[in-house]
């Protein structure tokens, strides 16, 4: 089959590859439905996180099963699934403390954006649905899989509370699915930090009641300004820099809780500082299999429509497109066509 | 009156100082039933937190209110009251949310290790009782003025729950006061990590299940072992130091929660390691004062003997002697009776 490979800082192609298949008796073989580029593919994509040699790249998925291994028991084929990007066994304590981003046997997820693919840990990474869903509901279940699982886990991070005041850091994909799990899980007050048009208006659309647009102290400043100098007890940190993690922390009240899902990057922390500021700091992968069968029935019942942070979508023979637009910032999420 | 002075590295005196009085209307002059020294007044004793000048030492306090300012309305002369080391108005927002050690008006309390004492924000900040309590009870009212309200607050910030594993990093008087809050909200394990004979015996008495003597690396493997490799849900960090801190994270399993409460001193994190280790941090100068009623009234009721960390015990004009004890590890909290 074709899939995408990258080979090097913006260098990614739509190639032949060898067909995946069952490697481990607990994986299963999907065929997808649709598929996507993450914000954390543009890491590698612009060099910044170095790889060695090509890379299968796509790590958030849902399509229908085509083959299971002999151990797989709780997922057949047939069944329509969305999984994790983080893959996991789903017994492990771990697992069962409610972290599934750390696995005792935990892996990464690869070689996704692809007609077909391997996953494996099938039974614990997959989640089915009871029938087919209709075919408009398919992006909202591949948002499920990782970009809302990570905003929701931003929020629960960040302790969201019934009426309480969340502010959002970063207006990508990952910062508008906070705002959507602050909103669904009761916030009072979602204020979102965007100075971009589109993204600012979806932010509204997804539950942002307000929408601040200055950036680093001029941001910090505003929203104090807006809190009565308190500052809110919820701060979702979407982005992993040094500014935006400076802006997080400028935000959040004393006692209050900051959620951080953008993956770090240049970023640390003065132990004094951070001591004296007296917030909780919770981060990591999510742990989107916890959240996941409550997610894919939100957007089964159509509470929440996840999938429209798509705002580009294009055939997966044009990949390298969809990298690129995503990385001027012309997009804010690519869905990949798989079935064109 | 005669009052402590720290006049440079180990140069503590007791010395001639003008006595306390009202400078604020909202402040109340107390007689101390008894003071004493805190693990953190070693930071300059040591040298290690540079002053500019002669200070006057002593935050942790209990005794009798003599004067009060004319703003004063809920604290009369006459009664028997305990306070924070950090001073607080008990009405703003950050104490509201229950932070009053983010108090906007905070203060932190000098001048304590004396017989008499100003102590600013009298009505946010004392907790009076009903009656006087009897002399053996001073030393336990005593510690709740920090070192039991900081392990308290390290307890509740780790997430200490009902029937789970309590890892304790710090045998001094905070980390032992860690192990008798974390018994006390129920957890079923208590590790402290000690290898000094008195204060492992102590901490077994505070309610420690287990005592781990290893260090660094060797601590870290002990603790997973005993913990079937998962590590524990609920960690304290009661020192403040590079190593300390490492050992807490090496042994807070992903999902937990580490409570910091030694002050951090050369401690720094890496954002990314932080992320990745999926922890839950809270740390900060305790907000004793949330936490007071209730831990005045357990020593009342005789529920808890937090006293009984204090192991040694000086007439206030030997106060340099306890800071020397303290100072060469043979005494874990030094008492200075003032009416002797």
């Amino acid at each position: 089959m074709f899939a995408t490979v990258l080979h090097g800082p913006g260098d990614v192609r739509y190639e032949q590859v060898e067909d995946p298949k069952i490697l481990k008796p607990t994986d299963a073989i999907i065929k997808l439905s649709a598929t996507c580029i993450c914000g954390s593919d543009l890491w590698p994509y612009r060099g910044l996180s170095p790889r060695e040699g090509p890379a299968h790249m796509g790590h958030e998925y849902c399509g229908v099963v085509v083959e299971v291994g002999q151990e797989v028991r709780a997922i057949r084929p047939g069944q329509f699934v969305v999984g994790s990007f983080c893959l996991s066994d789903n017994t492990c304590p771990h697992c069962q403390f409610g972290f599934q981003s750390s696995c005792r046997q935990r892996e990464f997820m690869t070689g996704a954006q692809a007609p077909y693919a391997r996953v494996p840990l099938a039974d614990g990474t997959l989640v089915a649905t009871a029938e087919m869903p209709d075919a408009e509901m398919i992006r909202h279940m591949l948002a499920a899989s990782d970009v809302l699982g990570t905003g929701w886990y931003g929020a629960v991070a960040a302790n969201v509370r019934e009426g309480g005041t969340v502010v959002v850091v970063g207006d990508g994909a990952v910062g508008l699915m906070g705002v959507m799990a602050a909103s669904q899980l009761g916030a009072g007050r979602i204020i979102a930090m965007s100075r971009h048009e589109t993204r600012s208006a979806l932010a509204r659309e997804f539950g942002a009641t307000d929408i601040v647009e200055e950036r680093g102290e001029d941001g910090v400043a505003r929203v104090m300004d807006m809190t009565d100098g308190v500052g809110a007890e919820s701060v979702i940190e979407a982005v992993g820099m040094a500014q935006s993690m400076q802006q997080a922390m400028g935000v959040c009240r004393p006692g209050g809780a900051i959620g951080y899902v953008g993956v770090p990057h240049g970023v640390s922390f003065d132990g004094q500082q951070l001591f004296f500021k007296q917030q909780r700091m919770l981060g990591g992968p999510a742990p989107v299999r916890r959240f996941l069968p409550d997610l894919m029935d939100r957007v089964l019942r159509g509470r929440i429509e996840p999938g429209k942070v798509f705002d580009l979508t294009l055939p997966i023979a044009e990949v390298a497109e969809g990298y690129k637009a995503m990385d001027e910032r012309r997009a804010i999420k690519t869905m990949l066509r798989v079935d064109a």
